[in-house]
């Protein structure tokens, strides 16, 4: 270990490695001779994206840890969203490079496409780690032609992945940080049961609605009111927690019952003090998914753009792939969810005076 | 008719006619007594999404304008590009429009959008006759609950729509473009027949691929093979001009047999001075496309995010509605395709230098 | 006023008053008969400009609201950064905007240009207005050839501008309520003093790093140590109310001296739960001056492309003008020059417990 | 050399020689055993920075080796603008990097700063040859602390930047291939001589706006006029190849006086299917000079942010100079100039049809 008053001076280069960064390019065009202009630009688009994946990694692991504590410290709120943001300014980044990829023309790829074969996109182990740790279930993933994801990769890399398997998910963590949640209980107060007659006067409210709906065919009609059946439903399995468990075992739900209220009641009453860093922490979380959603999609454009339809260099058909992983690999559905079962907030059951005071600061700080 | 020198002095608020556009803001809360904040800013985004759309028409009219000529004159090729390019420079403001949305959160919106009932998106009447006038076809449009989405209009406005499906699309004037285009058939150089040999042995290399890829399964490998020899077959439909017209009918190819050659011809020969703009033609109508499936994918998570799977106030799942569009509302899915039929630039054709010297300018610019 | 219930159906056209809105660009070259194509861009960029800056005024108006409380509540602080990043998001379309401005070249400008005059960007009052709102002072401001920037305005929106000099701005407001917060006091605990002997040690230490940097000269080195000495000097200044009193009253420093250490004070312990949220407070206000400094900038490159040297039709040189006020216009300095004041982490005394306790909440939250 | 049959399997992680590229970042508070969460931000930016340039400078090395030939081919021009775009796409990218390097605060900072003594962004070497090949003439360059900026730099990186100032810049190169240009004469037909008579018409007009114009009092009047008077002056150096070697020597010009007036040209005809691309070139030439002004600024403003008036890590002021080398490194201000002197294109000379006819295609391709 170095003091800091013994240090040498730092010179940029070499502090940033340049000598290696910037040797770590070898197009596999010009070992045939015939460099083909726009590898190297294919090949420094990817590496900037595992250097921001590394990144990512280093900002989740970070939340994964304060999670990770038995006891998760308010103080620690402020840096966790903070961590997400900077995910999400990131991956900002990673759109904008989508668009840089886009100026290499699918003639300009063709003259190396072939000499890449069989590698691929798939194998990027970090952001494989990324979706692990965010909370991507296993059995969840997309097939690669009927093989199980980690077959594409190297033994070590594959011990890597299924490693991230046995760690707890950010998801997981996050779950059971809700379900330890104080607010769902307030003492006397029953706020569910409250809360529940307020939904019932907005259902009521909704169907009339539908069925005074002047745009709506006879048909039409019906099949509002099933969906709007199937919405109520939903309300009942919010409120009962062996309804909620089934609507879970069948995959339509992930977190746990408690977990799911507590997020509802986190987002209903996000203002009060005490909920106001919880809120963000769950929109952050929410952007963040919505963020590797996007460039997902934009990822599967670029690729049909690029080979049409082609058979990608790893063996299957990209664009589909990628496509289909952009609305099946996101993981917080139940946060996108939410909304379903929001009222509006002028029929929102008002807080009794001792939980709203049990939710703010108690320095004299009135006038902060 | 005002001369030039008579005019009045201008005032800038006068010349944007500011009076009316601040004035046209009236959210429906505010009529009941208790405005909701963020109503102001539901509208204003909607708004400026309608001024950038009639801007966008603005642009489309007049590129349509100048392929309606029976001789589209070289001097105009650039200005369709730059009337494109600027299409998508407005579309990248399109998308910073929804993160402007996806401020306001559900609970936000909850406070006035029972008051919107049945109003709806859908009902942008400049957003349909851009897509009309792109080219999206009456049919392929997504029914919104079985109906015709005329239906949604008043009278003068699906009048208008009608009007629109009347006038040849951008698509229509492209294609009749492209078939008129003299590349296609060079004196006695019998382009497609060298290109077919060229592309031939390029098959044989892509199969020899599948079958000695490693990392594919047997059921794996069959399974690309299948979809190689429906990658063969494209190829002989690509040269055959009645296999071409059967694909066509079966909904999978749109550009006739002849503009369909003549842009793979331009986009293979791009570096020739007189394919250069033409080129960029085709890049901009894909990026264009690009940019409105970008923005539907984003729109459609953007409510599910508002409203979970509530119903929209259009009496629709909005999500699944908007998500469908983002693929099946496509235009220039040939123009992607293309990539399908390329060969490396190694294996094409030259053309013959009677045929190159015919392609450039014949001022004394060799030093240009 | 409208009952709820009572309510017509709404139509998307009519909600968004489209008849007008989209009949509100009156090209002045259209009146001479010969109209020119990109006037029409050029207004509906300004005219989205301006439902923008409606737009940021509704939300800088609700955040001026909530500072004008004697006291503000906890309960505010969230809303308000939600406000200010709003404002944010926006300024990214606002930049997004020079870009599509710009596809339009000068020559496309020259064709309607002298038929604006004298009308001028200038003469935006509602982007005065947030200036004015935002706090930029009276006498601050750049005046335009030697005349106020009222002058150029007609008598009501001159009032109007007149007017909001007399509000408070958001710049007083935030000051008033940095002053008034309890941070800065804490029974016994002289935390100023064990402050400025933390930063006697890092001035130290700074001086040394510059005495032994071999990469300077003699020259170099004395003018180093002047320009140490002057940020010695500054330390000086921030604890000794008076010599701060002097920096302010040479227009080098704005906020209230208390107020300015409160700043300080919550950026160096914004972990502390209860300073979360004002940490985000004052982020979002220096995001929101950093956006129209930018914004300023890019404009006035944007106007050198557009009409290079020329007078601008406001009669001045835009370009200069603008350039100008990117620097000066800017209202939080003092926010930015808070970095000056820092050090590091590891050297910040400890608060002592009871002040740490007196920043948390106080239900059993421990693991929320 | 590598046969294309011979090959090894290829694997994604190795081709970007991951385990190389992931192992390169070394934090500098890690070895003091306390490693600083923001430092590996900060070295991944900078080393996304360094990956982003050397993509760059491979562009820009193709523009270049393009326009080193001695008669630039007319089928490389679309490729110079493509190559050109790209860097441009890629700015977008350095920029949102400023955004993201913005989400660590000046507390983060100090937590390792002290540590990069005297290490510094003024020594990223790529970024200085990617100024020296724009065209940034060595005299022209901010000294650092009086010093040549060669100073700061190794003995081989000073020997790489020495090498660069020998090699003739792209500007160099765009201004003989410029002066080469066959476009400013026209046999007969004294194009010039009817542009001054244009001219002369316009600032007639011009001055008469001035005299007339309402808002300026006689101060201001005066002003005006003397910067018009200035305006016209320009004019006469336009037309004057000796007064024109004056504004040169003098500094405020750059280009030669043909290659000046070819670029004039090629602007205000760029219709013409010959100068369409030669038009585009032009165009993102100045885009990229805009990029990197931008860049430039938005980074004075965040080194602002993150150590207020505190002496940089290099030893200087780092907002001031980032400043001031926004605006002083700009290399392309002659084509900003340019529509210093454009007319209207009512106004324009019209071509004579000889002239016209030259500058089009020859292929029987009216209707392409």
């Amino acid at each position: 270990m170095v003091k800091r008053g013994d240090r040498l001076p730092v010179y940029y280069h070499d502090y940033l490695q340049l000598d290696r960064l910037l040797d770590a390019q070898a197009p596999e065009s010009a070992k045939t001779g015939d460099e083909a202009h726009d590898e190297l630009l294919f090949i420094i688009v990817h590496q900037a994206y595992e250097l921001w994946f590394k990144q990512i990694l280093h900002e989740l692991d970070e939340v994964h840890a304060i999670f990770s504590q038995e006891s998760v410290p308010e103080r620690s709120m402020g840096r966790v969203v903070g961590h997400l943001e900077r995910v999400v300014a990131i991956q900002r980044i990673l759109l904008d490079q989508v668009d840089v990829l886009e100026t290499m023309t699918p003639l300009d790829f063709l003259d190396f496409r072939d000499l890449l074969v069989p590698a691929s996109g798939f194998q990027s182990v970090q952001f494989r780690l990324i979706e692990n740790l965010l909370g991507l279930e296993h059995d969840r993933r997309m097939k690669i032609n009927e093989a199980d994801y980690t077959s594409r990769f190297t033994d070590s890399h594959r011990a890597l992945l299924e490693a991230s398997h046995e760690r707890p998910s950010l998801f997981e963590l996050v779950d059971a940080w809700l379900q330890r949640t104080p607010f769902l209980h307030f003492g006397d107060f029953e706020f569910w049961k409250t809360y529940r007659e307020a939904v019932d006067r907005m259902l009521a409210r909704d169907r009339a609605l539908i069925e005074s709906n002047p745009n709506l065919t006879v048909e039409g009609r019906s099949e509002q009111i099933a969906h709007f059946d199937a919405a109520a439903g939903g309300f009942d399995a919010l409120f009962d927690a062996s309804a909620y468990e089934e609507v879970r075992a069948a995959g339509e739900r992930r977190l746990g019952h408690e977990a799911f209220l507590a997020a509802l009641l986190i987002n209903l009453y996000r203002d009060e003090p005490i909920l106001q860093l919880p809120f963000r922490v769950l929109q952050a979380l929410m952007n963040v998914d919505e963020g590797f959603t996007t460039w997902r999609y934009r990822h599967s454009i670029m690729v049909l753009r690029m080979i049409g339809s082609k058979i990608g260099t790893g063996g299957t058909s990209g664009h589909d792939y990628l496509r289909k992983t952009a609305t099946r690999h996101r993981v917080w559905t139940d946060l996108f969810d939410l909304a379903t079962f929001f009222i509006p907030r002028s029929e929102l059951p008002a807080l009794p005076p001792s939980v709203v005071g049990a939710m703010r600061f108690h320095m004299s700080v009135g006038d902060v």
